[in-house]
């Protein structure tokens, strides 16, 4: 029982490269859009029967090598307090910006509070059969604190930094709550049957190196740390990290999730064999002709250099406008070509 | 008659660090929130006087080296015949996403059709009388193209990137056009008596290091060759481009504008000596606390090491939010801890 994409997180040779795609499971699928069509997002992350569906589709049709759970980063911190709200961007009316608030947050009992993301996992364990491994995933703390103190999404998130700057002990208060929800959070997903684990930091790299060093890499590390004892693969991703890559590495996990902007050669060579990476075609790629497409994979493939460590996939999301078929295109092309097709 | 900053741009040992603000004529002054409570952004920009009194405004208060022409990138766009509104960030009501609409596209004679540009450059040397030297400015040709396409600010540009994939040929025929309205448009600021240019590629990050190579380098080096025939010092700035300077300095130019996610340190090690860098503190940090504004620069200089060619600025442009009294303190901190103060 060795899956391709587990073998290619722990860095050993696989006969191709394992492939899938981040939010897989998402808009540009009209059997997704058919779901949503009747039920909210949040509504379809708390459903397990519905989240196991939609989180099957795309294992279904685009034979990619690994399921990701359908859920949002932003369920543990509705736990912990907030109301949330999609419109259709995530919104928090009562966002975190001093000490009282930051006091009033909750660490949550997990299990209790957002049941339905576990038993999403034990539904899928039992559908999926052992066809392909499931990964969990969370935000990475200091993405969800953007998002908890800015209240929604932003271009620059100056609030969260300016919290950061200004009131460094109610921030790093902030820091170790969400730390701790989310390696219960995380650890109960493991516990729950998930094989791999992803953390998403989308915004991680706004920051300059020297402020990733000292204000998100510390509870990064602690929270990946806590994951890794459970013996699962943790992948890392942080967007818009190329120029400090070393930096992001010291957060530890098996496996350093690329962005498109950073070349996945140069990446391999700084990083070293020790560390698989993920990645790292531009999501804008599916809009182009087959053979754009084709010779991206090509590109990307040849980058690597035939490296074990592999995981094929997006730099970022699949984008929702983006026609299936192509994205299907994708996942056969990079299986032909990596096993010298 | 040497300016501390064209020295700067030149490699040249200056007797403290230069120091300018990316949007330094902005919304964080409130004697630039009373003109524009009078007057609407286009009409600002349009009205020679005014945009020469709010580019001022900055050189009085901050005492920076260095005065930047109030305008828009977007200014020699419209003249190519696109209609631009702000509502407040900027719309174009007809996209440009066809062969048909490309055709449709003027190249302006700029000194007819934008004309205000030209005078407030002409008016701005008589008052600053050689205070600071005066830098003209205008977008980088795929930055332009990005707003021309999408029609609007965006987080992916999924819309141009489609078009630049689909139809390769209508997109260089597009770079074509605002290359050479780009090219026209700061020759003549130039002519009129900008003693420095600065390229801004805001959206040059978003793509992969072989699809700027292939899209946007061969546009953006036309046009800074054209510019640097005139003599004076261009300042090439694409945000989000830290894992590929390299590539980025192939189209040329004096200084390379770094963003806050490059550390400046290793960004000259790979630039090399011949190369002035300009940057590149976070935005953000001007939140902070005064004493974390001096360690925040001098960090910075640290990273320089003493090298010649470094213009301090920030990363990106200053955000609106910003207390006037830090961005006058930063100001005098740099220059402080660059004397050896």
């Amino acid at each position: 029982m060795s899956f391709p994409f587990i073998e290619a997180c722990r860095g050993r040779a696989t006969d191709r490269t394992p492939v899938w795609l981040m939010r897989q499971a998402g808009r540009y699928l009209p059997q997704y859009r058919a779901i949503r069509s009747r039920v909210s997002f949040l509504d379809l992350c708390k459903n397990p029967e519905l989240a196991a569906e939609v989180t099957l589709q795309p294992v279904d049709f685009l034979e990619v090598d690994a399921a990701i759970l359908f859920s949002d980063i932003l369920i543990p911190v509705e736990a912990m307090g907030m109301e949330l709200r999609y419109e259709p961007g995530p919104v928090f009316t009562n966002p975190v910006r001093d000490a009282a608030a930051v006091s009033a947050l909750r660490v949550p009992v997990v299990q209790e509070e957002v049941p339905f993301v576990y038993e999403a996992i034990t539904l899928l364990r039992q559908e999926l059969q052992g066809r392909v491994p499931l990964i969990g995933f969370g935000g990475a703390p200091f993405t969800l604190a953007c998002y908890m103190v800015e209240g929604q999404g932003s271009k620059d998130f100056a609030t969260p930094k300016r919290l950061m700057y200004q009131a460094p002990r109610i921030y790093r208060e902030l820091m170790d709550k969400i730390t701790e929800t989310s390696r219960r959070y995380l650890e109960a997903q493991i516990t729950a049957g998930a094989e791999a684990i992803q953390i998403f930091d989308t915004w991680g790299g706004i920051l300059a190196p020297t402020d990733y060093r000292r204000f998100v890499l510390p509870y990064s590390r602690r929270l990946i740390a806590a994951l890794e004892a459970h013996g699962v693969p943790i992948i890392h991703f942080v967007k818009g990290a190329g120029a400090m890559l070393e930096t992001v590495r010291e957060a530890g996990g098996q496996v350093m999730g690329l962005d498109w902007c950073t070349p996945l050669g140069r990446a391999r060579d700084q990083l070293g064999e020790e560390m698989a990476v993920q990645g790292n075609l531009d999501p804008s790629v599916l809009f182009a002709p087959e053979a754009v497409i084709e010779d991206e994979v090509r590109r990307i493939l040849e980058e690597n250099a035939g490296r074990a460590g592999h995981i094929f996939n997006l730099g970022h999301g699949i984008l929702p406008m983006v026609d299936p078929q192509k994205a299907a295109f994708l996942v056969r092309c990079v299986h032909r070509l990596s096993s010298g097709g």
